[in-house]
């Protein structure tokens, strides 16, 4: 559906200009000395000619077929000009100008008349605010960033200046380049997802490279991403994380800034690799672009010296990564031809075998990459660099080294990443490296990241789970008598559900919880209880959300007297709070157990909709904040990890000699959380807190269903 | 006292060649190359001359007085050579050979060799296992690393590649360089707190910078690094954190990798500035070199576009720097001269408005500077590309620009730091900031980590308290039924204190504990047990450690039949756990009441000696870990950070309506711990968990003194 404004075969400018300074002067100028492939239009009423081409007076006045508009001119003249670009049916837009909703709601306004404009005459447009967009398949240079390198890299950017950055970064490296620039701007027609599947089913394009301040469509994202990301890497980074940060995006184009933790979740869901250092951005996908993934968390190291193996098994090991002992028969092999004082476990030590001749850097890859314990190789030092540090003719057998590098990857489907000290120097067998698509870096923090991704994405795949998704497949197990709850509610016009309401439904759902029964008189109170055993009574008012505040609740009752004093203090304290208080009686339920305290809690995320999230109960862990989040709806290995993301799990698994608790019932009941959500579209938050979990079954103590407005 | 071996005015070659594959004519040639300013002596009894100098047979035979020795030669043929040396008065020597400890048990004798020839001979050594020195000030380069530049860090490296790649960076970065670079080897003789002073007393010395495997003096080094690190700074990389990166610094130089947390601890508490990304190593110390400290934590951002600013608010918001936003005057006169679509919040958003004269910048900055809330300021973006990016004819204006930065950075003692995505192109605009001694990068996460150092020095300066040092004064306040206690302890053989005596040290030092009774029949038991009340009875042997294990604690008891019983099961139990056990008796203490749990533990860390810990008890809290170290002995004011520092800290002031607890008797609890330490040098460790504290005071329930062995 993009094809046309991505790919297309004729561009108009509109706004084509004489005047140097102007966009669309040099907007014709970077397409004519690019080489575009296809047709250029210049237009503007007061020129003939511009740069030896013909320019129009009108776009209507153009003989052949538009596909796509440059559009310079300022914001205000562009509803006109989208209605004179559908009487030619131009497919797509580009359009530069800034001053929409960054500048308030007047901006907003004149934007959303823009969008309007589109709508009606059936043109999609990339922008607005934006520094526009690049094909480098086509040499269609909308932008003015010269000598942009061709590559597989599309590139998704919300901030000129970081394209600029990363195309810069991409023209010194020498090596990888860009299947297309697309500068997203204000995302107001064309949105994220729609990029992604475009780039998805792009042959050429192997990583989607993007940065992004806000984004309007969250979970559309998501599942486009989720269906790319099993086919092709996307790099992202997520920037407006803090306060101040999103004060600076919110300055420029972006809406939304996603909350972190959320957004982490939601990301790590979809399969992407999110970067927080912008140094890594680039690398990290060039790295994807040309190296298998790793598959089994594993890499070994090769080293010259034992500061840079030391720095890297560090980093490595920050990343979780795992370095192997080499097995024996490897061990005994580079013990052959290294010398004695070389350390063969991982990180293996050359320890000067290499000096004398680098080509040894083969013989010794060759054996490591055999290793089945092994993933990939990182090779860390002065390769590249011997022929430079020490004698000139030492870049002979390194150069050879590199051919035999280059073939092994090949052969082996086992990617080599190399880090060395000469990576910014003249080296010849540094350049047969990145003709064989083997990344080079001086950093050995960034050769660390770039390893770390390479896992990170095998182990994506590895767990990828075709059967859950990002889409609702709303009501599908909605009850009757469930809506009837969500119904009486909404006829008193309450969006709030009574704790005992709350409990029902997830009980209806098979979660495990004791409702209990509403008294509205004291005897029926002790009716109930002494049935029950010790008791717990609670204020049951639609107007009295906060039933602690008001001194509704009465904890471990048990006799007839307690019972009785109970519910008139209950109705008494409530009505002091709140004197119009609409009360419907006092709920009893039997007292929990003791046992472990859990909350989970489901709210809808602006950015991604319907979100989940676990985590122990009580103070102190809530001041430690270990809790985790998931995009609903939740797959059952999806409850697992959740679980086991909390650095609290141990417990769940029994510490000193302490029995654990049932996983498998809180497995089950954020499983029903989620069938909630899709049950019951109305619901916009749910808080069971506490949840109390034992070692067989778990009882939900309290809960609260807030609907939607 | 290294002045004769880091200032030599005359270095003997011990093992001068005329091989040039060899380091004993490497080490000649770069002497000349490199124009050392003193003289060079070759000694190999077979050559007359090497290189055109007189090469003499035995360093007795050379007529003038030799500062240094560096020996070429093997391992095995040092203790004869540092003999001849003693014997011709030669001051130092620097070993080159390894083949020592790093070998196993017999490179450590013939180490041990090495180290008492140097001592009966008076000589100092550098290595052995050391790529060499080099003093850049004499270029007495002693490493035939070439071209290395001088300048005013002066660099402690474990690690020759490691000292290959700073220097590197240097050559290739063109502004700083180095005064000293020591490879500081098997640090067998010199150690690093030596250097350390040397170089704190170096004038031309204004920054260390220091790349560290393993270190054997930890607590005289944190001495040193005080004393240092108040006149300038001292910044640091620990490797081998990991278990993989230990295994591989293991291999190397290098004896004992410092526990990462308390390293971290210790090394703060210095004012150290411990650096995890090599990447980040030299530009930090570059930037320290030049820059004044920060002194208010915060920083201003001053971008000519939305990416970069946003990405680095939030860098800067991690490191916890504050970003303030500017005064009324400063927004006045920041829209006086920028464009309507500007940000002139912080971040500074030009907004194209240095787009015709990129001279601008310095009038922003120049108004931004004067902000009293602004401690520095950050340029980010294309400063110094805008004459290669647009049109060669804005180079003049950033030139402009760049000459009053550098005016205003001497003027306002305020730092300025320019991020530049042409900061590896020719501009000269950056080399006119690089003159002036403004840090110049094209890595957003280097410019603001460089930022967030001069926070962190500038931070540390004003906390400094030169009362407080890492010197005990052993015994200062022991008391006599103290030392009483502990020689009783010793005199029965144990290196264990029992409970009552561990809790009675504690009191007779001012700490609050109930210390409860021994009682050695049950009668006794009961006497104690009724004018206590509610008790907690424990079983008091030197053979019973682990008191729960062996069931040998009953909590709670109240009643004579309780108390009665409870002694009897408790022998019973624990001569069941143990036949052999000598019994002391049975301690009767009373039951603690609820309040918060706490833990509290010493421990003498291999490197740095005493260090103390605290933190929250109880499972969760233990599976958090949340908790914090610092390097005995503490200061009031140290007390107070250790609280401070845990994330459970509010818990302490009260959270949810609740009453807080004693922060003030926890405070005094821990200056006890320190004050025993110094009071006892028998002591190993101390375990006091828990320790109960109430809104008033607080209990010390169980404690654990461990001695010496």
């Amino acid at each position: 559906m993009l094809d046309k404004v991505l790919n297309a075969k004729s561009v108009a400018i509109i706004g084509a200009s004489k005047n140097k300074t102007k966009r669309g002067y040099q907007a014709i100028k970077t397409l004519l000395a690019d080489g575009f492939e296809g047709e250029i239009y210049p237009v503007n009423p007061k020129e003939d000619k511009i740069l030896g081409l013909t320019c129009y007076r009108d776009i209507m006045d153009i003989e052949g077929d538009v596909d796509l508009a440059l559009i310079t001119t300022p914001a205000r003249t562009i509803p006109d000009i989208l209605k004179r670009c559908g009487q030619k049916k131009v497919a797509g837009a580009v359009i530069i100008a800034g001053g929409f909703r960054e500048l308030g709601d007047k901006g907003k306004e004149l934007e959303q008349a823009v969008v309007k404009a589109a709508q009606k005459n059936g043109i999609r447009f990339i922008g607005p605010n934006t520094s526009g967009m690049i094909n480098l398949k086509t040499n269609m240079n909308l932008v003015g960033i010269q000598n942009a390198p061709l590559g597989n890299i599309a590139l998704l950017c919300q901030s000129g200046n970081m394209a600029l950055t990363l195309i810069t970064e991409a023209t010194i490296r020498k090596h990888e380049g860009f299947t297309y620039y697309v500068g997203v701007g204000n995302e107001s027609d064309i949105k994220f997802h729609e990029y992604l599947e475009f780039f998805r089913n792009d042959p050429d394009t192997k990583v989607i490279l993007m940065y992004v301040e806000g984004m309007s469509e969250g979970r559309k994202f998501l599942q486009e991403a989720y269906k790319t990301s099993i086919k092709k890497p996307i790099v992202l980074l997520k920037s407006g994380r803090s306060a101040t940060g999103k004060r600076s995006a919110g300055s420029h184009t972006g809406s939304l800034a996603g909350v972190s933790e959320v957004a982490k979740a939601a990301y790590a869901r979809a399969g992407i690799i999110v970067i927080e250092n912008s140094d890594e951005l680039f690398p990290v996908a060039e790295t994807l672009s040309s190296q298998p993934p790793i598959k089994n968390n594993s890499i070994a190291i090769l080293a010259d010296g034992g500061g840079h193996a030391t720095i890297a098994a560090d980093l490595l090991s920050d990343y979780k990564i795992f370095m192997p002992q080499l097995s024996d028969k490897t061990q005994e092999q580079l013990r052959a031809i290294l010398p004695e004082a070389a350390s063969v476990v991982n990180p293996v030590d050359v320890a000067g075998g290499t000096d004398a001749d680098p080509s040894l850097f083969a013989d010794c890859v060759k054996i490591i990459i055999k290793d089945p314990n092994v993933g990939g190789i990182l090779v860390v030092g002065l390769f590249g660099g011997y022929g430079i540090r020490f004698d000139k003719s030492l870049a002979i057998g390194e150069e050879a080294a590199a051919h035999r590098f280059g073939a092994m990857v090949k052969k082996r489907k086992k990617p080599i990443l190399v880090h060395s000290l000469y990576s910014s120097h003249e080296s010849r067998a540094l350049d047969l490296l990145r003709h064989y698509d083997i990344p080079v870096h001086d950093s050995l923090d960034i050769s660390c990241k770039c390893v770390a991704s390479l896992c990170q994405y095998g182990n994506y795949l590895k767990s990828y789970h075709a059967k859950t998704n990002f889409v609702f497949n709303w009501k599908n197990r909605a009850k009757e008598k469930g809506n009837l709850i969500i119904e009486t509610a909404r006829q008193e016009g309450r969006h709030v559900l009574l704790e005992h309401e709350a409990k029902q439904l997830i009980k209806l759902h098979g979660g495990q919880t004791d409702v209990g029964q509403v008294a509205k008189t004291e005897n029926e109170a002790w009716e109930i209880a002494k049935k029950t055993g010790n008791c717990v009574l609670k204020i049951v008012s639609p107007d009295i959300l906060h039933k602690s505040d008001s001194r509704g609740v009465k904890l471990n009752l048990g006799s007839e007297k307690e019972i009785r004093n109970g519910f008139q203090q209950i109705i008494k304290n409530s009505l002091a709070y709140n004197p119009q208080a609409d009360i419907r009686g006092v709920l009893v339920a039997p007292m929990a157990q003791k046992g472990l305290e859990i909350i989970i809690g489901t709210k809808t995320d602006e950015l991604f909709g319907p979100v989940i999230m676990y985590g122990l109960g009580g103070i102190m862990v809530e001041i430690m904040k270990d809790v985790t989040f998931w995009v609903l709806p939740v797959s059952p290995a999806a409850c697992r990890k959740m679980i086991e993301d909390t650095r609290s799990s141990v417990l769940l698994d029994g510490v000193r000699g302490q029995s654990g608790y049932d996983k498998k019932s809180l497995r089950k009941l954020i499983s029903i959380c989620s069938e909630l959500i899709e049950s019951y579209p109305d619901i916009e938050e749910m808080d069971l807190n506490p949840v109390i979990l034992y070692e067989q079954g778990l009882d939900v103590v309290d809960a609260r269903i807030i609907l939607k407005k």
